[in-house]
């Protein structure tokens, strides 16, 4: 029997109903597959500024970094949008991302055959879309020095962020792209905006001289705005996407939007050593919290990803991914993937039926 | 007789070809409407690289700056894309745009009703998109100081921008992004991302305040990476959106490829006071340069642009938009709008076509 301490993060809005169908999942999946799991739930966002004043109390921390890996949910809601900014919600996400060292996001934008028509693209456009977004996430704009607020020469107020990288945080995320497209379509896709920001230079000569290193990977550049055309015109044409912190915020945002179901997509923040993140692409839906509304699928998916990169735990990530496809060929919808003649269900029946499934 | 003095900046790549169709075009108005264009051309770009070593001579700014209004093509191609970064034609179009102080660029994307299908977007989801992105061109990352290379505490390399507004840059832009929203449908939506960034809580505080002032129109907030997603779930949420310079150059792109049909696009660079620059929103597409294949109604449209906001020619800028129109209405493509059953023409037709419904 192999056993492992989890973190659950479960946040806010719909946060604990969709992790509690997660862990459900998990402890069957674990069950059948001879895997003990411990689960801890630790406090972070909002309910946590609730419960400590702070969206990331210390001991919330010191729980992730004594377990093997972090099942969170989401943060935010409305309840919080106007506190000052070192008291909201998505401080504490950030403040985990880097207390955790996690300096690599992955966020697949897969379009499932089932739902292909969810997208608000045509068909033809996404069918076989299938991207992964490898996006820096502990330096660049987020997190560079100095920032904040001053005066200029005519005594204005200005508020100001450093865009910064360093050539090791540039190739430790470089190569995480280069492994990423090895194990998938073999082409990398580097985007920055070399043309303007000397920050990009510099990315864009690591990522060329790294390049060397792994002949077996097709490396292109695109410029930013030109990657946000082409995902729409024809995301077909992308197979791993490696960007910047803020870039790939928004590409990977835009790119799980061309799926047209971000309920389905999961997400793992990944650090050079210990446990890392994962959680839905999707936000807190603080409008359809506690009414059992909620898809638990991309946190069912979170799951499976968690055991598959940071467990090694392939074959029980396997079964749960094919109990998710085989829910949705079901019929079974929630309400934001739902579709004519397609069984309209809510949170826990979907937690259910995917058991069934197991 | 009102008479004015335009620059021609053709710039690389298609531009000559697209120019020279625009000029006949605002010819033949100026004829039917007894205005008196005189046009002086000059270089910008890798034209200019060739020919002076500049990207941006000293003398183009001098001739666009005493004129009434710069009408530019396109920039940039193959040849100089290998060039050291002061050497590259970009550095020409930034200096353009500093130099005459065009702090607001203004870059619609409107679907046309016969261009429906040109979109990648299903018909229903962008049928009727009107969008008009204000960005703010001469600040933010693109011109913040320090920027550069330098070293870390480790000896390593580093490359570095900075993204900082002042109030008044704020102020200035903002106040252009509600008053065109005044012109429009009276809504507009300041993308910012003030979660993460200061500069970018600056930015909301002082639109927030400013909107007081304009209590006709509808003001609301959204982070760039979310506006990224709505443009694509739902575009037609969107009137005016007003943002700074890199977020805005990534979300025009995006919006502009919504329509499928960026070849039909124009846009505004606009001063304080003085002469702004008017061009197409596409590119240089060097792969087709000189073989008539361009798309010149950008380039049309773009100078029907001039006429309304540069010298308030409005009968005259609305008679070249009718025949564009009119020449799309008779079912006259070029290759990158073509679809079935329309009449596939080059460059060189497209124009005669608008001129022969002027
Ligand atoms: C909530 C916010 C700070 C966060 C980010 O910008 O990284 C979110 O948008 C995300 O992408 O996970
Ligand atoms: C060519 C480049 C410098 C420019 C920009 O980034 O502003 C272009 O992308 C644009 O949007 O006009």
């Amino acid at each position: 029997e192999r056993s492992y301490k989890i973190t659950l993060l479960p946040g806010d809005g719909i946060g604990p109903e969709i992790i509690k169908v997660a862990v459900d999942v998990l402890k069957e999946i674990g069950s059948q597959e001879d895997i003990k799991f411990s689960f801890e739930e630790a406090l972070v966002g909002g309910a946590a500024i609730d419960e400590t004043g702070s969206p990331l109390p210390e001991k919330t921390l010191e729980i992730c970094r004594g377990s093997d890996s972090v099942l969170l949910a989401a943060i935010g809601g409305y309840k919080w949008d106007n506190n000052p900014s070192h008291l909201r919600p998505e401080r504490g996400l950030l403040g985990l991302r880097a207390g955790l060292n996690c300096f690599a996001n992955l966020r697949p934008a897969t379009v499932l055959p089932q739902l292909v028509d969810a997208s608000s693209l045509k068909r033809e456009i996404v069918e076989g879309v299938d991207i992964m977004v490898v996006r820096e996430l502990t330096g660049g704009i987020y997190f560079g020095n100095p920032k904040g607020f001053g005066k200029n020469e005519k005594g204005e107020r200005t508020g100001f962020n450093t865009m910064i990288y360093s050539e090791s945080e540039i190739d430790r995320i470089a190569r995480v792209g280069f492994e990423t497209a090895q194990k998938r379509g073999g082409k990398l896709c580097s985007v920055d905006k070399a043309n303007v920001l000397e920050v990009s230079q510099l990315w864009r000569e690591r990522v060329t001289e790294l390049g060397k290193e792994y002949p077996d990977v097709e490396l292109s550049h695109m410029y930013v705005d030109n990657a946000a055309m082409q995902l729409i015109r024809a995301p077909k044409q992308f197979d791993t996407i490696v960007t910047g912190n803020i870039f790939g915020d928004i590409l990977s945002d835009e790119a799980s939007m061309l799926t047209g179901s971000i309920g389905m997509l999961p997400s793992a923040s990944i650090p050079e050593s210990g446990p890392g993140v994962y959680e839905p692409v999707h936000g807190s839906a603080p409008d359809i919290a506690g009414q059992d509304k909620a898809n638990p699928l991309a946190q069912i998916l979170s799951a499976a990803m968690l055991l598959r990169y940071a467990l090694n735990e392939a074959t029980a990530a396997d079964r749960i991914e094919a109990a998710v496809l085989a829910a949705l060929d079901a019929g079974y919808r929630t309400g934001d993937i739902m579709s004519a003649g397609m069984n309209l269900v809510g949170t826990k029946k979907m937690g259910e039926v995917v058991l069934q499934n197991l």
